[in-house]
Protein backbone atom coordinates (compact mmCIF):
# COMPACT_ATOMS: atom_id res chain seq x y z
CA UNK A 1 0.00 0.00 0.00
CA UNK A 2 1.17 3.28 -1.03
CA UNK A 3 -0.01 6.35 0.37
CA UNK A 4 -1.86 8.20 -2.67
CA UNK A 5 -1.05 12.07 -3.99
CA UNK A 6 -4.20 13.81 -2.54
CA UNK A 7 -4.66 16.70 -4.87
CA UNK A 8 -6.22 20.04 -4.53
CA UNK A 9 -5.76 22.23 -7.43
CA UNK A 10 -7.07 21.44 -11.00
CA UNK A 11 -3.72 22.67 -12.46
CA UNK A 12 -1.46 20.43 -10.27
CA UNK A 13 -3.59 17.44 -11.30
CA UNK A 14 -3.70 17.99 -15.02
CA UNK A 15 0.20 18.69 -14.74
CA UNK A 16 0.75 15.11 -13.19
CA UNK A 17 -1.96 13.60 -15.27
CA UNK A 18 -0.23 14.98 -18.34
CA UNK A 19 2.54 12.77 -17.86
CA UNK A 20 0.61 9.99 -17.28
CA UNK A 21 -0.97 10.37 -20.66
CA UNK A 22 2.22 11.24 -22.15
CA UNK A 23 3.70 7.67 -21.45
CA UNK A 24 0.55 6.96 -23.34
CA UNK A 25 -0.80 4.87 -19.36
CA UNK A 26 -4.48 4.64 -19.19
CA UNK A 27 -6.20 6.30 -16.43
CA UNK A 28 -9.56 5.32 -15.03
CA UNK A 29 -11.61 7.58 -12.73
CA UNK A 30 -13.97 7.03 -9.63
CA UNK A 31 -16.15 10.47 -9.44
CA UNK A 32 -17.48 10.45 -5.49
CA UNK A 33 -18.83 13.08 -3.08
CA UNK A 34 -16.56 11.02 -0.53
CA UNK A 35 -17.76 8.73 2.52
CA UNK A 36 -16.45 5.98 0.91
CA UNK A 37 -17.96 2.51 1.19
CA UNK A 38 -17.80 -0.70 -0.05
CA UNK A 39 -19.78 0.54 -3.20
CA UNK A 40 -17.02 2.77 -4.19
CA UNK A 41 -14.38 0.06 -3.21
CA UNK A 42 -16.12 -1.95 -5.79
CA UNK A 43 -15.84 0.87 -8.41
CA UNK A 44 -12.31 1.39 -7.33
CA UNK A 45 -11.32 -2.42 -7.84
CA UNK A 46 -13.14 -2.60 -11.15
CA UNK A 47 -11.08 0.41 -12.13
CA UNK A 48 -7.87 -0.82 -10.77
CA UNK A 49 -8.27 -3.94 -12.40
CA UNK A 50 -9.27 -2.03 -16.39
CA UNK A 51 -6.52 0.75 -15.67
CA UNK A 52 -3.06 1.44 -14.88
CA UNK A 53 -4.02 4.50 -12.80
CA UNK A 54 -6.74 4.90 -10.68
CA UNK A 55 -8.03 8.97 -9.88
CA UNK A 56 -10.23 9.35 -7.21
CA UNK A 57 -12.35 12.56 -7.00
CA UNK A 58 -14.12 13.76 -3.67
CA UNK A 59 -16.21 16.39 -3.70
CA UNK A 60 -19.43 16.83 -2.16
CA UNK A 61 -21.07 19.45 -5.27
CA UNK A 62 -22.85 21.94 -4.15
CA UNK A 63 -24.60 22.32 -7.37
CA UNK A 64 -26.54 19.42 -7.21
CA UNK A 65 -27.83 19.67 -3.95
CA UNK A 66 -31.38 21.69 -3.72
CA UNK A 67 -31.83 21.78 -0.34
CA UNK A 68 -28.72 23.35 2.17
CA UNK A 69 -29.70 21.46 5.06
CA UNK A 70 -29.16 17.92 2.94
CA UNK A 71 -25.63 19.81 1.75
CA UNK A 72 -24.40 20.79 5.25
CA UNK A 73 -25.37 17.11 6.64
CA UNK A 74 -23.75 15.66 4.02
CA UNK A 75 -21.00 13.23 5.80
CA UNK A 76 -17.39 14.40 4.87
CA UNK A 77 -14.79 12.35 6.04
CA UNK A 78 -11.81 12.85 4.15
CA UNK A 79 -8.92 11.38 6.05
CA UNK A 80 -10.87 8.10 6.62
CA UNK A 81 -11.80 8.31 2.61
CA UNK A 82 -7.78 8.64 1.51
CA UNK A 83 -7.05 5.63 3.66
CA UNK A 84 -9.56 3.66 1.86
CA UNK A 85 -8.25 5.35 -0.93
CA UNK A 86 -4.53 4.15 -0.28
CA UNK A 87 -5.19 0.27 0.84
CA UNK A 88 -7.06 0.01 -2.96
CA UNK A 89 -3.91 1.56 -4.61
CA UNK A 90 -5.32 4.50 -5.71
CA UNK A 91 -2.76 6.87 -7.21
CA UNK A 92 -4.49 10.09 -7.28
CA UNK A 93 -7.24 11.72 -4.84
CA UNK A 94 -8.42 14.88 -6.75
CA UNK A 95 -10.11 16.69 -3.36
CA UNK A 96 -11.07 20.40 -4.29
CA UNK A 97 -12.86 22.91 -2.67
CA UNK A 98 -15.93 24.58 -3.80
CA UNK A 99 -14.25 27.54 -4.73
CA UNK A 100 -11.65 25.83 -6.94
CA UNK A 101 -14.09 24.27 -8.76
CA UNK A 102 -16.94 27.66 -8.76
CA UNK A 103 -14.29 30.64 -8.47
CA UNK A 104 -17.52 32.40 -10.08
CA UNK A 105 -21.12 31.19 -10.63
CA UNK A 106 -21.33 29.26 -13.81
CA UNK A 107 -23.52 30.72 -16.30
CA UNK A 108 -22.81 27.71 -19.01
CA UNK A 109 -23.89 24.73 -17.74
CA UNK A 110 -24.89 20.57 -18.99
CA UNK A 111 -28.88 20.85 -19.03
CA UNK A 112 -30.21 17.04 -19.67
CA UNK A 113 -33.75 17.98 -20.36
CA UNK A 114 -36.38 15.04 -20.65
CA UNK A 115 -34.39 12.96 -18.91
CA UNK A 116 -34.27 14.73 -15.66
CA UNK A 117 -38.37 15.03 -15.53
CA UNK A 118 -38.66 11.65 -13.55
CA UNK A 119 -38.10 9.64 -10.93
CA UNK A 120 -35.42 11.64 -8.54
CA UNK A 121 -35.29 14.47 -11.14
CA UNK A 122 -39.06 15.10 -10.47
CA UNK A 123 -38.20 15.33 -6.81
CA UNK A 124 -34.90 17.42 -6.81
CA UNK A 125 -34.97 20.12 -9.33
CA UNK A 126 -32.23 20.96 -11.01
CA UNK A 127 -30.43 18.03 -9.23
CA UNK A 128 -29.29 15.99 -12.46
CA UNK A 129 -28.22 19.89 -14.32
CA UNK A 130 -25.60 20.14 -11.41
CA UNK A 131 -24.61 16.14 -11.43
CA UNK A 132 -24.56 16.68 -15.32
CA UNK A 133 -22.43 20.17 -14.99
CA UNK A 134 -19.91 18.63 -12.28
CA UNK A 135 -19.53 15.19 -14.04
CA UNK A 136 -18.39 17.01 -17.23
CA UNK A 137 -15.59 19.84 -15.74
CA UNK A 138 -14.31 16.66 -13.88
CA UNK A 139 -13.89 14.65 -17.21
CA UNK A 140 -12.45 17.61 -18.52
CA UNK A 141 -9.92 17.73 -16.18
CA UNK A 142 -9.33 14.45 -15.39
CA UNK A 143 -9.35 13.54 -19.37
CA UNK A 144 -9.62 9.66 -17.83
CA UNK A 145 -9.68 6.91 -20.73
CA UNK A 146 -12.53 5.04 -18.41
CA UNK A 147 -14.47 6.40 -15.55
CA UNK A 148 -16.79 4.20 -12.93
CA UNK A 149 -20.28 5.01 -11.94
CA UNK A 150 -22.62 2.68 -9.69
CA UNK A 151 -25.99 1.47 -10.91
CA UNK A 152 -27.57 2.45 -7.69
CA UNK A 153 -27.75 5.68 -9.04
CA UNK A 154 -29.61 4.57 -11.97
CA UNK A 155 -30.88 7.77 -13.09
CA UNK A 156 -27.61 9.70 -13.19
CA UNK A 157 -25.79 6.67 -14.90
CA UNK A 158 -28.14 7.23 -17.79
CA UNK A 159 -27.53 10.84 -18.19
CA UNK A 160 -24.41 10.59 -17.80
CA UNK A 161 -24.20 7.44 -20.70
CA UNK A 162 -26.27 10.46 -22.80
CA UNK A 163 -24.23 13.51 -21.78
CA UNK A 164 -21.20 11.12 -23.35
CA UNK A 165 -22.70 10.15 -26.41
CA UNK A 166 -24.96 13.73 -27.16
CA UNK A 167 -21.52 15.93 -26.51
CA UNK A 168 -18.91 13.23 -27.89
CA UNK A 169 -17.27 13.39 -24.32
CA UNK A 170 -13.93 11.02 -25.09
CA UNK A 171 -14.44 8.86 -22.32
CA UNK A 172 -16.25 5.11 -21.52
CA UNK A 173 -18.01 4.99 -19.44
CA UNK A 174 -18.37 1.56 -16.62
CA UNK A 175 -21.52 0.66 -14.84
CA UNK A 176 -20.96 -1.42 -11.59
CA UNK A 177 -23.50 -2.93 -9.98
CA UNK A 178 -25.33 -2.31 -6.94
CA UNK A 179 -23.13 -3.29 -3.56
CA UNK A 180 -25.70 -5.00 -0.85
CA UNK A 181 -25.61 -5.51 2.58
CA UNK A 182 -26.51 -9.27 3.66
CA UNK A 183 -30.62 -8.28 3.79
CA UNK A 184 -30.24 -6.23 0.02
CA UNK A 185 -29.90 -3.12 1.77
CA UNK A 186 -28.21 -1.21 -1.16
CA UNK A 187 -24.99 0.56 0.25
CA UNK A 188 -24.97 4.59 0.01
CA UNK A 189 -23.20 7.13 2.16
CA UNK A 190 -25.84 8.24 3.57
CA UNK A 191 -26.70 5.13 5.38
CA UNK A 192 -24.33 5.99 8.31
CA UNK A 193 -26.83 9.09 8.98
CA UNK A 194 -29.38 5.93 9.89
CA UNK A 195 -29.92 5.21 13.72
CA UNK A 196 -30.26 1.80 14.55
CA UNK A 197 -33.71 1.37 14.71
CA UNK A 198 -33.82 3.63 11.03
CA UNK A 199 -31.32 0.74 9.38
CA UNK A 200 -33.62 -2.23 9.96
CA UNK A 201 -36.69 -0.06 8.44
CA UNK A 202 -34.70 0.89 5.55
CA UNK A 203 -35.00 -2.50 3.65
CA UNK A 204 -38.46 -1.73 3.04
CA UNK A 205 -37.55 -0.31 0.13
CA UNK A 206 -35.37 -3.08 -1.56
CA UNK A 207 -37.78 -5.08 -0.58
CA UNK A 208 -40.90 -3.29 -2.06
CA UNK A 209 -38.91 -3.37 -5.47
CA UNK A 210 -38.41 -7.15 -4.91
CA UNK A 211 -42.10 -7.39 -5.00
CA UNK A 212 -42.28 -5.55 -8.56
CA UNK A 213 -39.63 -8.33 -9.86
CA UNK A 214 -41.73 -10.95 -8.46
CA UNK A 215 -44.85 -10.25 -9.72
CA UNK A 216 -43.06 -9.47 -13.35
CA UNK A 217 -41.99 -13.26 -13.59
CA UNK A 218 -45.88 -13.85 -12.51
CA UNK A 219 -47.04 -12.38 -15.16
CA UNK A 220 -48.49 -8.93 -14.03
CA UNK A 221 -47.58 -6.02 -16.68
CA UNK A 222 -49.50 -3.20 -15.95
CA UNK A 223 -47.11 -0.99 -14.37
CA UNK A 224 -50.26 0.85 -12.68
CA UNK A 225 -50.96 -2.26 -10.94
CA UNK A 226 -47.34 -3.36 -10.54
CA UNK A 227 -46.23 0.17 -8.36
CA UNK A 228 -49.54 -0.32 -6.28
CA UNK A 229 -49.14 -3.89 -5.18
CA UNK A 230 -45.48 -2.56 -4.09
CA UNK A 231 -46.04 0.20 -2.49
CA UNK A 232 -48.57 -2.05 -0.16
CA UNK A 233 -45.57 -4.01 0.98
CA UNK A 234 -44.62 -1.05 2.56
CA UNK A 235 -45.31 -0.87 6.24
CA UNK A 236 -47.46 1.65 7.72
CA UNK A 237 -44.92 3.74 9.89
CA UNK A 238 -44.47 7.08 10.61
CA UNK A 239 -40.95 7.26 10.47
CA UNK A 240 -41.21 6.15 6.59
CA UNK A 241 -42.56 7.70 3.38
CA UNK A 242 -42.36 6.21 -0.02
CA UNK A 243 -41.65 9.42 -2.46
CA UNK A 244 -41.75 7.75 -5.23
CA UNK A 245 -42.05 4.28 -6.87
CA UNK A 246 -41.85 4.09 -10.72
CA UNK A 247 -41.17 2.02 -13.51
CA UNK A 248 -39.49 3.53 -16.63
CA UNK A 249 -37.80 2.44 -19.97
CA UNK A 250 -33.75 2.19 -18.91
CA UNK A 251 -32.83 4.87 -22.25
CA UNK A 252 -34.48 7.98 -21.65
CA UNK A 253 -36.38 7.07 -18.65
CA UNK A 254 -39.40 7.88 -19.29
CA UNK A 255 -42.25 5.60 -17.75
CA UNK A 256 -44.04 2.95 -18.88
CA UNK A 257 -47.43 2.00 -18.91
CA UNK A 258 -46.76 -1.88 -19.52
CA UNK A 259 -43.63 -4.11 -18.85
CA UNK A 260 -43.28 -5.09 -22.43
CA UNK A 261 -38.84 -5.08 -22.37
CA UNK A 262 -35.91 -4.55 -20.62
CA UNK A 263 -37.19 -1.59 -17.91
CA UNK A 264 -35.88 -0.23 -14.35
CA UNK A 265 -37.73 0.43 -11.24
CA UNK A 266 -36.84 3.19 -9.29
CA UNK A 267 -38.07 4.23 -5.74
CA UNK A 268 -37.14 7.32 -3.29
CA UNK A 269 -37.60 6.15 0.46
CA UNK A 270 -37.68 8.67 3.31
CA UNK A 271 -36.59 6.66 6.53
CA UNK A 272 -36.58 9.96 9.16
CA UNK A 273 -34.65 12.56 7.79
CA UNK A 274 -32.40 10.88 5.23
CA UNK A 275 -33.83 9.94 1.82
CA UNK A 276 -32.54 6.54 0.37
CA UNK A 277 -32.73 5.63 -3.39
CA UNK A 278 -32.50 1.97 -5.12
CA UNK A 279 -33.43 0.78 -7.85
CA UNK A 280 -33.43 -2.87 -9.64
CA UNK A 281 -33.63 -3.87 -13.65
CA UNK A 282 -35.89 -6.75 -14.79
CA UNK A 283 -37.87 -7.48 -17.72
CA UNK A 284 -40.63 -9.40 -19.05
CA UNK A 285 -40.47 -13.13 -18.45
CA UNK B 1 0.46 23.49 -51.25
CA UNK B 2 -0.51 20.06 -50.65
CA UNK B 3 -4.19 18.86 -50.54
CA UNK B 4 -5.97 18.33 -46.82
CA UNK B 5 -7.41 15.61 -45.83
CA UNK B 6 -11.19 15.49 -45.87
CA UNK B 7 -12.60 13.54 -43.21
CA UNK B 8 -16.43 13.10 -42.63
CA UNK B 9 -16.78 10.38 -39.60
CA UNK B 10 -15.96 11.55 -35.86
CA UNK B 11 -14.36 8.11 -35.57
CA UNK B 12 -11.72 8.60 -38.46
CA UNK B 13 -10.71 11.87 -37.57
CA UNK B 14 -9.88 10.97 -33.73
CA UNK B 15 -8.13 8.37 -35.01
CA UNK B 16 -5.80 10.84 -37.20
CA UNK B 17 -5.74 13.23 -33.98
CA UNK B 18 -4.52 11.08 -31.63
CA UNK B 19 -1.32 9.99 -33.59
CA UNK B 20 -0.44 13.56 -33.62
CA UNK B 21 -1.30 13.66 -29.79
CA UNK B 22 1.07 10.75 -29.07
CA UNK B 23 3.79 12.46 -30.85
CA UNK B 24 2.89 15.23 -29.04
CA UNK B 25 2.45 18.00 -31.80
CA UNK B 26 0.23 21.13 -30.89
CA UNK B 27 -3.47 21.41 -33.15
CA UNK B 28 -4.92 24.20 -33.77
CA UNK B 29 -8.60 24.19 -34.09
CA UNK B 30 -10.75 26.56 -36.54
CA UNK B 31 -14.59 25.80 -36.32
CA UNK B 32 -16.63 27.27 -39.46
CA UNK B 33 -19.53 26.61 -40.93
CA UNK B 34 -17.99 27.23 -44.06
CA UNK B 35 -18.30 29.64 -47.50
CA UNK B 36 -14.62 30.39 -46.42
CA UNK B 37 -13.36 34.05 -46.36
CA UNK B 38 -10.34 36.28 -45.51
CA UNK B 39 -11.89 36.53 -42.40
CA UNK B 40 -11.73 32.72 -42.10
CA UNK B 41 -8.44 32.72 -43.69
CA UNK B 42 -7.07 35.10 -40.78
CA UNK B 43 -7.78 32.75 -38.26
CA UNK B 44 -6.34 29.70 -40.40
CA UNK B 45 -2.97 31.72 -40.87
CA UNK B 46 -2.75 32.84 -36.84
CA UNK B 47 -3.70 28.81 -36.06
CA UNK B 48 -1.18 27.96 -39.04
CA UNK B 49 1.87 29.79 -37.40
CA UNK B 50 0.79 28.97 -33.76
CA UNK B 51 0.31 25.19 -33.86
CA UNK B 52 2.01 21.89 -36.16
CA UNK B 53 -1.16 20.72 -37.09
CA UNK B 54 -4.64 22.68 -38.11
CA UNK B 55 -8.41 21.28 -38.10
CA UNK B 56 -10.59 23.04 -40.39
CA UNK B 57 -14.13 21.90 -39.38
CA UNK B 58 -17.01 22.46 -41.79
CA UNK B 59 -20.72 22.38 -40.22
CA UNK B 60 -24.02 24.27 -41.08
CA UNK B 61 -25.10 23.26 -37.71
CA UNK B 62 -28.94 23.16 -37.81
CA UNK B 63 -29.20 23.36 -33.84
CA UNK B 64 -27.65 27.06 -33.87
CA UNK B 65 -30.87 27.86 -36.63
CA UNK B 66 -33.86 28.96 -35.04
CA UNK B 67 -35.47 29.56 -38.49
CA UNK B 68 -35.57 26.84 -41.53
CA UNK B 69 -35.47 29.61 -44.27
CA UNK B 70 -31.86 30.97 -43.05
CA UNK B 71 -30.53 27.32 -42.01
CA UNK B 72 -31.79 26.24 -45.99
CA UNK B 73 -30.12 29.66 -47.54
CA UNK B 74 -27.19 29.37 -45.67
CA UNK B 75 -24.54 29.47 -48.57
CA UNK B 76 -22.71 25.64 -48.76
CA UNK B 77 -19.50 25.92 -50.81
CA UNK B 78 -17.55 22.91 -50.29
CA UNK B 79 -15.24 21.97 -53.31
CA UNK B 80 -14.28 25.49 -52.50
CA UNK B 81 -13.53 25.78 -49.36
CA UNK B 82 -11.71 22.75 -49.60
CA UNK B 83 -9.29 24.59 -52.06
CA UNK B 84 -8.90 27.31 -49.98
CA UNK B 85 -8.32 25.28 -46.71
CA UNK B 86 -5.25 23.43 -48.97
CA UNK B 87 -3.79 26.67 -50.06
CA UNK B 88 -3.23 28.07 -46.49
CA UNK B 89 -1.52 24.53 -45.33
CA UNK B 90 -4.25 23.15 -43.19
CA UNK B 91 -3.95 19.32 -42.33
CA UNK B 92 -7.37 18.18 -42.21
CA UNK B 93 -11.01 19.59 -43.17
CA UNK B 94 -13.89 18.00 -40.73
CA UNK B 95 -16.55 18.03 -42.92
CA UNK B 96 -19.30 15.25 -41.16
CA UNK B 97 -23.28 14.97 -42.29
CA UNK B 98 -25.89 16.32 -39.51
CA UNK B 99 -26.94 12.60 -38.80
CA UNK B 100 -23.11 12.17 -38.13
CA UNK B 101 -23.10 14.54 -35.73
CA UNK B 102 -26.53 14.18 -34.39
CA UNK B 103 -27.67 10.72 -34.62
CA UNK B 104 -30.64 11.66 -32.56
CA UNK B 105 -32.10 14.32 -30.94
CA UNK B 106 -29.55 15.48 -28.07
CA UNK B 107 -30.93 15.05 -24.87
CA UNK B 108 -27.71 16.73 -22.83
CA UNK B 109 -27.08 20.51 -24.09
CA UNK B 110 -24.96 23.43 -23.00
CA UNK B 111 -27.02 26.13 -21.81
CA UNK B 112 -25.67 29.57 -21.48
CA UNK B 113 -28.10 31.07 -19.28
CA UNK B 114 -27.70 35.02 -19.12
CA UNK B 115 -25.35 35.20 -21.45
CA UNK B 116 -27.76 34.47 -24.17
CA UNK B 117 -30.42 36.82 -22.81
CA UNK B 118 -29.05 40.14 -24.83
CA UNK B 119 -27.85 40.97 -28.18
CA UNK B 120 -28.66 38.60 -31.06
CA UNK B 121 -29.45 36.19 -27.99
CA UNK B 122 -32.17 38.58 -27.55
CA UNK B 123 -33.71 37.29 -31.32
CA UNK B 124 -32.20 33.97 -31.81
CA UNK B 125 -34.28 32.10 -29.54
CA UNK B 126 -31.83 28.91 -28.13
CA UNK B 127 -29.25 30.12 -31.39
CA UNK B 128 -26.49 30.33 -28.59
CA UNK B 129 -27.49 27.26 -26.93
CA UNK B 130 -27.26 25.28 -30.08
CA UNK B 131 -23.80 27.03 -30.75
CA UNK B 132 -22.17 26.64 -27.35
CA UNK B 133 -23.48 22.61 -27.64
CA UNK B 134 -21.65 22.28 -31.30
CA UNK B 135 -18.67 23.91 -30.61
CA UNK B 136 -18.70 21.73 -26.70
CA UNK B 137 -19.08 18.25 -29.47
CA UNK B 138 -16.28 19.59 -32.51
CA UNK B 139 -13.96 20.30 -28.86
CA UNK B 140 -14.48 17.13 -27.79
CA UNK B 141 -13.96 15.48 -30.86
CA UNK B 142 -10.81 17.51 -31.79
CA UNK B 143 -9.12 17.92 -28.43
CA UNK B 144 -7.20 20.90 -29.86
CA UNK B 145 -4.11 22.91 -28.04
CA UNK B 146 -5.90 25.71 -29.00
CA UNK B 147 -9.26 27.00 -31.06
CA UNK B 148 -9.64 30.22 -33.19
CA UNK B 149 -12.62 32.44 -33.31
CA UNK B 150 -13.47 35.52 -35.03
CA UNK B 151 -14.06 38.81 -32.62
CA UNK B 152 -16.79 39.65 -35.68
CA UNK B 153 -18.89 37.09 -33.68
CA UNK B 154 -18.53 38.96 -30.25
CA UNK B 155 -21.28 37.10 -28.55
CA UNK B 156 -19.74 33.78 -29.50
CA UNK B 157 -16.62 34.38 -28.46
CA UNK B 158 -17.54 35.41 -25.22
CA UNK B 159 -19.95 32.22 -24.69
CA UNK B 160 -17.15 30.00 -25.95
CA UNK B 161 -14.81 31.75 -23.26
CA UNK B 162 -17.03 31.39 -20.55
CA UNK B 163 -17.95 27.90 -21.21
CA UNK B 164 -14.32 26.99 -21.24
CA UNK B 165 -13.80 28.82 -18.51
CA UNK B 166 -17.38 26.99 -16.22
CA UNK B 167 -16.59 23.37 -17.89
CA UNK B 168 -12.87 23.54 -17.64
CA UNK B 169 -12.34 22.39 -21.18
CA UNK B 170 -8.77 21.67 -21.95
CA UNK B 171 -8.27 24.17 -24.77
CA UNK B 172 -6.73 27.90 -25.15
CA UNK B 173 -9.43 30.21 -26.95
CA UNK B 174 -8.00 32.55 -29.12
CA UNK B 175 -9.74 35.53 -30.53
CA UNK B 176 -9.14 36.91 -33.83
CA UNK B 177 -9.70 40.96 -35.05
CA UNK B 178 -12.38 41.39 -37.41
CA UNK B 179 -11.21 41.55 -41.11
CA UNK B 180 -12.69 44.28 -43.13
CA UNK B 181 -13.63 45.50 -46.98
CA UNK B 182 -12.06 49.02 -48.16
CA UNK B 183 -14.68 50.61 -46.62
CA UNK B 184 -15.25 49.04 -43.04
CA UNK B 185 -17.86 46.11 -43.87
CA UNK B 186 -16.87 43.53 -41.77
CA UNK B 187 -16.29 40.08 -43.65
CA UNK B 188 -19.14 37.39 -43.33
CA UNK B 189 -20.46 34.28 -44.96
CA UNK B 190 -23.75 36.30 -45.68
CA UNK B 191 -21.94 39.14 -47.70
CA UNK B 192 -22.80 37.19 -50.41
CA UNK B 193 -25.86 36.85 -50.65
CA UNK B 194 -26.16 40.48 -51.20
CA UNK B 195 -27.05 41.85 -54.34
CA UNK B 196 -24.61 44.86 -55.31
CA UNK B 197 -27.07 47.35 -54.31
CA UNK B 198 -27.69 45.78 -50.81
CA UNK B 199 -23.92 45.75 -50.53
CA UNK B 200 -23.53 49.03 -50.48
CA UNK B 201 -26.41 49.77 -48.14
CA UNK B 202 -24.73 47.23 -45.90
CA UNK B 203 -21.93 49.63 -44.48
CA UNK B 204 -24.63 51.29 -42.37
CA UNK B 205 -24.19 49.19 -39.81
CA UNK B 206 -20.29 49.72 -39.14
CA UNK B 207 -20.46 53.29 -39.91
CA UNK B 208 -23.42 53.58 -37.02
CA UNK B 209 -20.99 51.52 -34.53
CA UNK B 210 -17.93 53.92 -35.92
CA UNK B 211 -20.65 57.00 -34.47
CA UNK B 212 -21.08 55.42 -31.28
CA UNK B 213 -17.01 55.28 -30.76
CA UNK B 214 -16.77 59.00 -31.31
CA UNK B 215 -19.08 59.84 -29.42
CA UNK B 216 -17.80 58.29 -26.86
CA UNK B 217 -14.50 60.05 -27.44
CA UNK B 218 -15.88 63.52 -27.63
CA UNK B 219 -17.57 62.81 -24.24
CA UNK B 220 -21.07 61.46 -24.43
CA UNK B 221 -21.38 58.56 -21.87
CA UNK B 222 -24.91 57.82 -21.54
CA UNK B 223 -25.63 54.62 -22.96
CA UNK B 224 -29.23 55.75 -24.26
CA UNK B 225 -28.17 58.39 -25.99
CA UNK B 226 -25.18 57.34 -27.89
CA UNK B 227 -27.56 54.49 -29.00
CA UNK B 228 -30.43 56.87 -29.93
CA UNK B 229 -27.72 59.35 -32.21
CA UNK B 230 -25.81 56.04 -33.43
CA UNK B 231 -29.93 54.07 -34.77
CA UNK B 232 -30.29 58.68 -36.55
CA UNK B 233 -26.76 57.89 -38.81
CA UNK B 234 -28.72 54.63 -40.01
CA UNK B 235 -30.46 55.85 -43.85
CA UNK B 236 -34.29 55.83 -44.04
CA UNK B 237 -34.39 53.04 -46.33
CA UNK B 238 -37.23 50.18 -46.49
CA UNK B 239 -34.70 47.27 -47.48
CA UNK B 240 -32.89 48.21 -44.44
CA UNK B 241 -33.93 47.49 -40.73
CA UNK B 242 -31.98 48.05 -37.90
CA UNK B 243 -32.66 45.03 -35.70
CA UNK B 244 -30.42 46.48 -32.23
CA UNK B 245 -27.53 48.08 -31.22
CA UNK B 246 -26.61 48.07 -27.67
CA UNK B 247 -23.61 48.89 -25.51
CA UNK B 248 -22.81 46.23 -23.11
CA UNK B 249 -19.74 45.39 -20.77
CA UNK B 250 -17.44 42.59 -22.26
CA UNK B 251 -17.40 39.88 -20.01
CA UNK B 252 -21.42 38.35 -19.25
CA UNK B 253 -22.87 40.79 -22.15
CA UNK B 254 -25.12 42.75 -19.96
CA UNK B 255 -26.22 45.98 -20.75
CA UNK B 256 -24.73 49.36 -19.74
CA UNK B 257 -26.34 52.63 -19.00
CA UNK B 258 -23.30 54.80 -18.75
CA UNK B 259 -19.95 54.07 -20.53
CA UNK B 260 -17.36 53.89 -17.57
CA UNK B 261 -14.83 51.24 -19.08
CA UNK B 262 -14.56 49.14 -21.61
CA UNK B 263 -17.59 48.13 -23.88
CA UNK B 264 -18.61 46.68 -26.80
CA UNK B 265 -21.25 48.19 -28.95
CA UNK B 266 -22.73 45.67 -31.27
CA UNK B 267 -25.51 45.61 -33.63
CA UNK B 268 -27.49 43.47 -36.11
CA UNK B 269 -29.44 44.96 -39.23
CA UNK B 270 -31.00 43.34 -41.92
CA UNK B 271 -30.47 44.23 -45.60
CA UNK B 272 -33.04 42.78 -47.77
CA UNK B 273 -33.47 39.15 -46.85
CA UNK B 274 -30.44 39.23 -45.38
CA UNK B 275 -29.42 39.88 -41.66
CA UNK B 276 -25.59 41.19 -40.91
CA UNK B 277 -23.93 41.80 -37.41
CA UNK B 278 -21.10 43.68 -36.44
CA UNK B 279 -19.23 45.15 -32.86
CA UNK B 280 -16.68 47.17 -32.17
CA UNK B 281 -14.57 47.84 -28.88
CA UNK B 282 -14.35 50.89 -27.24
CA UNK B 283 -13.67 52.16 -23.68
CA UNK B 284 -14.45 55.79 -22.05
CA UNK B 285 -11.44 57.51 -22.92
Amino acid sequence: MTKPAVVTGIEALRGALAELRRADESIGFVPTMGALHEGHARLIEVARRDCEHVVVSIFVNPLQFDRRDDLDRYPRTLGADVEICGSLGVDFVFAPSAAEMYPTEPACVVDVHRLGDHLCGAFRPGHFRGVATVVMKLFQIVQADRAYFGEKDAQQLAIIRRMVRDLDVPVEIVGVPTVREGDGLALSSRNRLLSAGERSKAIALFKALESVRHAIAAGEHDAAALVRAAAATIPADPAIRLEYLQIVEPEELQPVSAVTGPVIVAGAMWVGTTRLIDNIRTSQS
